[in-house]
């Protein structure tokens, strides 16, 4: 199915990919259709900050990794021209910017690979993945995400 | 030499893969025979909780390294059925939960490092590192290793 | 353009490759000509430790991403015999020890990503890349920079 009709389906819409924040590749392609995307922060509209386990719920934790994910999404679109292009999403690292006493960084995580699962399916769509706790991440966003996609051969 | 026989001779059993902890797949093949395991704990029978520089001494931190790497080899071979299939442990992450003050993450990883060289040997078992403090992991458990392999043509 | 006149114009020497902390390879080939570089910190001549946010300015901190890079660099040339093999620099994992309100880690990230630059050149230098704060660091060093590249094939 086309990315963009489930996304619409789920009621999305893809940000406007977010502006570089440092000297770096949003998206670079690599070996044999390979690309990675560096790692995404959870703003969408309005700056978000703060930590896991003092300044917001699991669920909205959750949320912020949806975010994430949808700002990652733009990125790799902005860099590959198209979502359809996506043949596996292999692997994401989320970090999850918490309070030494925040144990659930998979439920947050969850709010990232679940968006993946329900726009590609299972089988495409569910990365490996490692959820690791931080005690802080850039500009105080509480959640980021990176990823590494195998697209289709052009 | 075959692995199995390799781990008999250690005096080790590979454990029961664990459980999924959420949305991701546990092995995800992409490329060219390349396999990413996600990020593994220590649990084997009992939960293993706690930190270094307060809860474990640098020896029961390799310990548990050392049991994430069994996790990581039962979920890899739940993956692909045989670790013979093993070509190359290219990369492993190893994310040692910690005090501010705890500062031997590499004398920790080598737990899970060495088992590898001492299944595979230097040449296909010594994998690239990193070894690095984090403030929490999941389910407050001391240590996370996350993998990737390389594994024979089929 | 040869790599080691862009050192030589850039005022910069590559260091002798710094021995090796553990259990591990410190670069690993695989796949189709790609190589991982294990974790390297910002110490060349003498010893650097502390955090960002307390003991380290930003500048301070891109200075010693910098110098892990150029430790990384002495790694992968010991590792693949000529820096002029690299063929795209693809992806770098930036770790900042810092404390829990130090939230300019991409700035100190910066120093890493853009000594690739200089060298390779925007489309070859500039990697996908994650800058994540960490509260410990091996050794207590501030910085610590992964890599992974693309090598020309033999």
């Amino acid at each position: 199915m086309d990315v963009y009709t489930r996304l619409k389906e789920l009621g999305l819409a893809l940000p406007k990919a977010p502006a570089k924040g440092g000297v770096y590749a949003p998206v670079k392609e690599f070996g044999q259709n390979l690309v990675y995307v560096s790692g995404c922060g959870p703003t969408l509209d309005t700056a978000v900050a703060g930590k896991l386990g003092r300044d917001f719920t699991v669920e909205e934790g959750q949320q912020c990794a949806r975010n994430c994910m949808l700002n990652l999404l733009a990125v790799l679109e902005a860099g590959i021209g198209d979502l359809n292009l996506i043949k596996n999403c292999v692997k994401i690292l989320v970090l999850v910017a918490g309070t030494d006493t925040f144990y659930q960084q998979p439920a947050v995580a969850n709010g990232a690979s679940s968006l993946l699962v329900e726009l590609f399916g299972e089988a495409v769509g569910a990365p490996s993945r490692s959820a690791i706790g931080v005690n802080a991440l850039p500009g105080n966003i509480p959640v980021e995400v990176e990823g590494l996609f195998e697209i289709k051969g052009m």
